[in-house]
């Protein structure tokens, strides 16, 4: 295969992909050529420590999945209108894994594609279209779906909302509408679960129809890494119900074991979806995802008499592959290894905030984990200056995190389920550094503002250093 | 891996996986455990011949491209925010294919999701949004594509046509509202054209609005092997265009050069679309899609400010996948295969044709093919019985073909890309016998319709016998 220079890769994306398909650090985009485990490597073989990619599940490249993978290629690869072993044994196991209502499965390729069909599934069995979802949500980038995503239909940009479209505040207790310094921690779930139900209301007394389904991520991801209050879900089920809609868990970016204690961090709140997504982690980086739903729902649909056909959704292929990252969570004991590793990165980091005020808040579970960048923890006014200057620099020390929330200051952890405690004592020494670094910057800045102008500045130029594996531990910085 | 017997496969996809995802052959479907080139083997190792698995384009396995997948899983397989040489070489492959305008690429995991995005970048586009499509089109299996697909959303159980979607005849000179025999040849194009014409000038009188976009396949598949008349898209753009849409060539089944002459069907037609898509036969079985379309419309899309992230779309092992089937479609001279196996193909039918009146109508490029079976060549009523009795008997014979069309009487032929001449000879050599013996159970049935009430019933249940590889020729019947 011809190798290009990066100027010439980097020529030919402008010239011949859509721009509106962003590189990741576009000003000095990476090159990534190989990857392995938690790391990925650049043209010129350094490596970079992964912090990000959930969909790289069991590690980039995990030879038995990719041994799965390339078996079944050589064997066959066809729809599923043929009878085939591996879509039944996924659907058995995925199944396995869920409340004993829910054993039925649709096969599609992506996240995407199976929030689309949980909204056909949805409308056709509750004949309702009103759809609620969540505050700065992100669904997947299908049109049906962009209606959905608070995320997307309300940039400058956007589609803007849709009459049938109506948003519920993130249940976030750190900096949403009813915070932890205001409210009692166990009212808090009822608090917004009551906005819920006053939508319901609301759409039962203005156009006399009941809900089609409330839809939301078990934790909450491009929202910012928000864990909903305990008992949050199970409220809103309630309302939802009650007025006639059905409710839909998206697992595509934290199911598969990411949490650790469960397969699917619904089952964290106790509660029973109508309708589960899943998808990323489940090809470890093939397209594919799944539909799981209550044999009523599933019936009402063959009901219509219209077939669904997805011409690759189940195939063989992507079968094995999802079989075998099963097998490889199960095996290799990954939930157990997210519970331990996820601790000791979560402890880590409420370590480093007693050295750092700019650290508001740390919240996550297993290896999904948000760090909530502050100006002020009194205020609690976001700071994604310092969550951009961090974003940049610790790409420098060839560490890939990400940014989001609604204030893009929300550094998001969620890396491939490989990721060890020496991986997180790195990152949060080197998060140490960068954050005194920020402060000192700061401060000169703030003092000498007319002399150094450009202190703080991103030094994106930099020489390029290779990543060295660090020893130190934070709890010993 | 556990290997289940055809009956515990059976059952367990009946408790697991969505009943409207339905099998081939529902009464006894077909267990496939390999395939190669053009051939399926089922789980006692009997081969069917695949005269229909127009995904596998390049033959089931085939080695190069498994090989070039295989390769790529052991190294990497990230998304598209990381430079990779992979997917712009693919995109350089594909636009050098196409007009010169079309040289913008965004990549997605099917044909669905490529028509999804497709329709959002002309609405983007346009700031419009009815959209023309074709009578008894399929487009997709996404609520934005039923929505357009008046083969489902027609339907008895369908949700029924949308306000902004509006439906044109199939331009079938056969069967359609415009027929040969009425009509000449050369004015049918133009006849069908007329009545996107008129829907235009009704959407912008009634609506004050101009259009959004015309969709079609170039080549209609499910519409049932349809071959639009030489002008039609020339005539239908100009008016599409006029009225402020844009117009969108679905490729997804039909292209990839399998009409031989050219790589995507919409070329035979010498328009430029401003839109094209294809799916299927890109990735050989594999999850990849595009979309591809002109820098103005892309940047329109840039403007709204609203990225558009594909998780998995041209992946480095996709985008390895798709260039591997292109260097097979070249280095193995595909295009000219197809071009002299199918004619081959459409000579045999013909000849098939002089001996049996119930077949009214052979039609096709390359290796996209149907046969219109009728009751009557006078009347062209559509004999569906006939042609479903042929289904099955063809699969008695281990010979897999299908049918489609608005009356379920078009014997669809879209072999795999390595289809022979001996395949040819095969098929037609037993659809030749299996004709015969329809009419001979038929004229008994008529005669004698109290004594053998049964003898035109399919003999599902009859003795299995592996297929033998004919060595006859239709020609020598």
């Amino acid at each position: 295969m011809l190798q290009l220079s990066k100027e010439e890769t980097l020529a030919l994306r402008d010239k011949h992909i859509g721009k509106s398909c962003q590189l990741f650090f576009r000003k000095d985009p990476l090159k990534i050529v190989r990857a392995k485990g938690q790391y990925m490597y650049d043209e010129r073989g350094d490596a970079y420590l992964d912090c990000i990619n959930n969909v790289a599940h069991v590690g980039h490249c995990h030879p038995k999945v990719v041994q799965a993978g390339c078996d079944q290629m050589t064997t066959l690869n066809t729809n599923n209108r043929f009878l085939h072993d591996n879509i039944v044994l996924c659907a058995k196991r995925i199944t396995s894994t869920m409340p004993e209502n829910l054993k039925v499965c649709f096969f599609v390729n992506s996240g995407s594609e199976a929030n689309d069909l949980a909204l056909r599934l949805a409308q056709t069995y509750t004949g309702n279209k009103d759809m609620i979802a969540l505050e700065h949500a992100y669904h997947g980038h299908l049109t049906s779906l962009i209606d959905i995503s608070h995320y997307k239909f309300n940039l400058p940009g956007g589609v803007g909302q849709k009459e049938h479209v109506h948003v519920a505040s993130l249940p976030d207790s750190y900096r949403g509408k009813y915070r932890d310094t205001h409210y009692k921690k166990e009212e808090i779930g009822k608090l917004y679960a009551n906005e819920i139900k006053e939508i319901c209301e609301k759409i039962q007394k203005e156009k006399g129809n009941g809900i089609c389904a409330f839809i939301a991520e078990s934790l909450v991801s491009c929202g910012g890494q928000v864990i909903p209050p305990k008992d949050y879900f199970k409220e809103v089920y309630k309302h939802v119900r009650a007025a006639g809609g059905i409710c839909i868990a998206d697992e595509v970016q934290v199911g598969f074991g990411r949490i650790g204690k469960h397969w699917w961090a619904f089952q964290q709140y106790d509660v029973e979806p109508d309708i589960v997504t899943m998808g990323k982690s489940m090809g470890n980086g093939h397209p594919v995802a799944c539909v799981v739903t209550t044999e009523e729902i599933a019936d009402s649909f063959l009901r219509t008499g219209v077939e669904y056909f997805n011409t690759y959704g189940g195939n063989p292929v992507s079968c094995a592959i999802a079989n075998a990252v099963f097998d490889a969570v199960e095996k290799e004991n990954f939930r157990e290894h997210a519970l331990v590793v996820g601790e000791y990165l979560l402890d880590s980091c409420q370590i480093l905030a007693k050295r750092h005020k700019c650290i508001g808040d740390v919240r996550g579970m297993g290896l999904f984990v948000g760090i909530d960048v502050v100006q002020d923890r009194l205020s609690r006014v976001p700071d994604n200056k310092c969550a951009q200057y961090v974003l940049q620099r610790m790409r420098d020390e060839h560490i890939l995190i990400s940014i989001d929330g609604p204030h893009s200051n929300i550094i998001k952890i969620k890396p491939p389920m490989v990721f060890t405690k020496e991986n997180v004592d790195e990152v949060l020494t080197t998060l140490d550094r960068i954050l005194k670094e920020y402060r000192h910057n700061t401060e000169i800045y703030t003092i000498n503002s007319s002399r150094h102008k450009k202190t703080a500045d991103i030094s994106s130029n930099k020489e390029h250093r290779p990543r060295k594996q660090s020893k130190d531990k934070i709890k010993s910085i």
